[in-house]
């Protein structure tokens, strides 16, 4: 072992994605990711767009796309950063405010990366964990009282899809005395007005980051935003890479965002799935925490969750466990296309 | 202003890129863009692509891209780190190594890059700046007295176009006490067998960087790369975000690469041009550094070179001026297609 590098760097583990098997008779539910193909505009832009032109950098802010998603948030253009993914933007956001010794306040559990990106940037960081209440929820008393750089959580909440009470949720951001960062990466499977991606322009210390990556079935292309009021962007702003996305990531996230008909007929599927999936689940005697995400996080009563996650696996059928004290009792299952939910049930039914 | 922020990020100035100037009359010579266009085999592969695909994640380590660029520098695959451009590899490498109160060596000028990621990281870490010697080369005497944590200079270097001599850079290698960062934007336009990329295995405080932005005409892509011994890669690794490089960049990428005979026909075409402009330039009385890289460095005799500069932007060619102590007597001119160092010449001969 060399000392070149940052000590604590040694000492840490990267985040780990969800597998990515491939093959035809593999059912994929474990990453979230839409079982529906991207806008059909895709295609048509792509065929129009010229190769040769990879040759010149691309537009550095990402201009037409940041134009598109400001206007339509009704924000300006100087409150949206566009980035390689929302990981970028968490990158960026965590980065940019925290320092030596600062704490950050983590609900638990919550998206695994947000432990991650912390140790990553500081050993003396320290995290501060603070543990759902026992129906999942936010244990927003507790969360309240903290003090800290920054408190970081996915609304809904990850990975139990759980959408909190917008009132509870300003009044969280009001009374914490640092940046609260709202990672709305599946908001857009949650019943409407419910982002807070509007309450920029009356909470300075608010960020929103969202993703082209579910709603929009663009998992594979990376392109993300964040939102937050216009000199918070600009400090940020100052922190990613000069030309962070690419012109064919720009031209196809700005076909697909602007494709609203497209858009909402594949939420509306997956919204119907998951309401049948669920109570699919509960006829096999899960306990299915109502969800407004495109997952189900589900506890099994018969078996234990990971002895299910095993079963299901050997059937090429992949679902996520988490081994942390909450998720070790549940799995948590993408809502695939009626057809894989079919499957899934099926098999699971022959299970007992 | 707040204080959310690390205080030393309100202070800074974030990194300028060139402009990047549209419309058709305009002669582009200042971002050392390709003045080709990228390998024809791309537009075949992508026209195969399937747009559904974007759906699901990409492969989060660029396996196929690495694979390929791993055997054709006879390395292993985990001596190899694909990034979103090579921006992202000098940013995953400087967060990696520097903490508070490290020092950076930069020779000066170099990349003005270098210098703002450190300043990024922590005000607290101090940039050691070692001018060039009268000619234009690195101080080898004085870099290798140097202490410091970080060693980070282009090979060949830019805004000069000068390559070193590799035994003088691997003794530099050899005797700096921490990282050295080689980054061979430019190397492909130099002559052959002028990288040190062999060397990380003869030396674990050696990285080099590459990318696609210039000598594969990609610069609109945004894909690079980063070569260092396996237990570095292993460390920065944890630093990239999960999915970093999307699908389609990592096709793209692979056509290019894997794309020899193209590749060389393009690198040759830009030697020979780059050569005729340099006696052009002489002709007209200008001092031209000779150049290893696809852009001239060039002090003219007769006008101060910001007039140059001014004069040639009035007239729609834009090229780099730079204003520090040393750039300041030159203008740097990317090597266009022969038409457009024709226009140059022409109208540089009407400035007299």
């Amino acid at each position: 072992m060399n000392n070149y590098f940052n000590r604590h760097l040694y000492q840490i583990n990267a985040y780990t994605p969800g597998e990515q098997p491939s093959g035809k008779k593999i059912i994929k539910l474990n990453t979230n990711e839409n079982p529906y193909p991207p806008s059909p505009k895709i295609q048509k832009a792509l065929d129009k767009f010229s190769i040769d032109s990879l040759r010149k950098y691309p537009n550095p802010t990402s201009w037409d796309l940041r134009e598109e998603i400001a206007k339509f948030h009704g924000l300006n253009v100087d409150e949206v950063l566009i980035t390689n993914g929302s990981d970028e933007a968490l990158s960026i956001l965590f980065q940019s405010c925290l320092e030596p010794s600062d704490r950050v306040i983590l609900p638990y559990p919550t998206y695994s990366l947000y432990p991650i990106l912390t140790e990553l940037l500081m050993n003396e960081s320290r995290v501060v964990k603070i543990p759902l209440k026992q129906d999942l929820h936010l244990d927003f008393d507790t969360l309240k009282k903290q003090k800290g750089k920054l408190l970081s959580f996915a609304s809904p909440n990850a990975p139990t899809g759980v959408l909190e009470n917008r009132v509870q949720l300003l009044d969280l951001v009001q009374n914490f005395k640092g940046i609260v960062l709202v990672d709305e990466a599946y908001i857009d499977f949650a019943v409407e007005n419910s982002t807070l991606i509007q309450e920029i322009r009356n909470f300075d210390n608010l960020v929103v980051t969202r993703t082209f990556s579910k709603s929009y079935s663009l998992a594979g292309l990376r392109v993300g935003y964040l939102v937050s009021n216009k000199d918070n962007i600009s400090l940020m702003y100052k922190l990613k890479d000069s030309y962070n996305v690419g012109k064919i990531s720009q031209l196809i996230a700005l076909e697909a965002f602007k494709d609203r008909k497209y858009f909402n007929s594949v939420i509306k599927m997956i919204i119907k799935s998951r309401v049948m999936l669920t109570k699919e689940l509960e006829k096999l005697g899960f306990i299915v925490i109502y969800s407004q995400a495109n997952f189900l996080f589900a506890k099994p009563t018969k078996e234990k969750a990971e002895a299910v996650f095993q079963y299901l696996r050997e059937k090429n059928i992949f679902i996520r466990y988490f081994t942390d004290n909450i998720s070790q009792n549940y799995i948590r299952i993408t809502v695939g296309t009626d057809e894989e939910n079919r499957i899934l049930i099926q098999v699971l039914e022959k299970m007992h």
